[in-house]
């Protein structure tokens, strides 16, 4: 039996989240049913299956990635093949017996937040750049995340803020975070980019003792980009880069004509 | 016993279409089962229930009619409360006994084109809006529908056309349109547009000796926007007005992070 890691792309939209549920289309789920129907396992619960990122129902994904043993030989195309449009495996790596997907050196998440979040006609992407930079190095997170949480204290390694057009795009990277932790601090950096939260503020909602509650973004925003490790090269496939591209094309053509039929009704019905 | 016609605006997307069927969600079915809760009719067989357009699974509405008989005053926020939130009831008009729906004065179909459809560098609009002339009048629509439609004659009002920043927006008007009529129309003027098709031939596709085969554009993008009745003033309801776009505009934030997030994929992906 050999060790082997893929990581895997999705859209969550359509997903009642990662984590397998008995009668609910879950990534998982699918994941599972596909490595079966292909001959890789036989039952999850003998190939030592182990997953990287248990994303919330809604998040997304261009590099989650997961790991199993198998006696087969792994042919992605065939996988995607057995796989729904919405996910795709992109890339497959050769690892060690014992390789732990859960322990990664860094994890990116990406964070999108479309104008119609910006509430203020004064809102200052500047203070919210400030913000990002006290959130870099390591922090109690205890109010960023459940409060029961045991070990709170977690390193950013980055965040960074970009504002195209009309989206601004938060990359957060580390080794590790909390539940929530991502959609709890983009949620502060655009409170603190409306105006509505002060930028002394960030620190105190670092100190434990005390409690603060913050509402997270919604899941739909956020992607996890990719999850490394140190020595470990992917390697990735074309054709299924351009499968996953075209499912893409497909839902994005759907939403925008749907966002934009929903924003010509408003502006009708407010006049 | 009075009739009753009530205007009502709906998002088609999370529906198995307009019309009824057992143990599917649509527009009609819910509108029923509201009426029926809130006491202003007992059976739909009995209530000589009248609807004005039975629109295509995934098409909107902002001014849908129709029209039943009770004996009940009608309070429209009481069949709004029944209804979901996708579906609300904007105004009224007391009708004639014997008012059907069906034969108004005039429909009002709104089609936006997102920029994705527009594939040609060299897009024209003017010529686009050069072809939607060609449309108004009265033509032989037989190849913009079924081929065995009895009557194919169809005078088209009114043809307009405007693009704002990336989307191009349809008005079509008439007093009444074939199965998938507009749809067809704005697939070839998308067409012509693109330059995939002649200005002469348009003429040519209203000969129904030629049989000429049209790929309607795909029904989420289209609105019915409003059917008027000669005489007949509907009365708006501030209130259901203000209910219906709290649900657009949480429903646009929502497609509109997930068509953000769906590009920046696409982007990286093609990287």
């Amino acid at each position: 039996m050999r060790r082997v890691a893929l990581k895997v792309a999705y859209v969550g939209s359509d997903f009642y989240g990662f984590q397998r549920q008995p009668n609910l289309r879950t990534v998982e789920g699918e994941i599972i049913d596909a490595l079966k129907k292909v001959g890789l396992i036989e039952q999850v619960e003998n190939c030592s299956y182990r997953i990287a990122g248990r994303t919330d129902r809604g998040v997304h994904a261009l590099g989650n990635v997961f790991s199993f043993l198998t006696e087969e030989e792994v042919i992605l195309n065939q996988i995607n093949d057995a796989l729904p449009k919405d996910i795709k495996i992109l890339g497959q790596a050769k690892v060690p017996y014992g390789f732990k997907p859960r322990f990664a050196e860094n994890r990116h998440y990406r964070y999108l937040i479309v104008d119609q979040y910006i509430e203020n006609p004064d809102f200052n992407l500047e203070r919210m750049i400030l913000a990002s930079e006290i959130f870099k190095g390591t922090h109690n997170f205890k109010n960023f995340s459940k409060r029961s949480e045991r070990n709170p204290l977690r390193t950013v390694k980055q965040v960074s803020i970009q504002k195209n057009r009309d989206v601004i795009t938060v990359d957060v990277e580390g080794e590790s975070f909390l539940w929530n932790m991502v959609r709890k601090m983009v949620a502060v950096l655009l409170n603190i980019g409306n105006g509505d939260l002060d930028l002394k503020e960030i620190q105190e909602y670092f100190d434990p003792e005390k409690q603060v509650s913050i509402k997270p973004m919604p899941p739909e925003g956020l992607i996890l980009m990719d999850i490394t490790y140190s020595g470990l090269q992917f390697k990735y496939d074309l054709y299924a880069k351009k499968k996953f591209i075209s499912c893409l094309m497909e839902k994005c053509i759907y939403q925008k004509t749907i966002a934009a039929i929903e924003e010509d009704m408003i502006r009708i019905l407010m006049d």
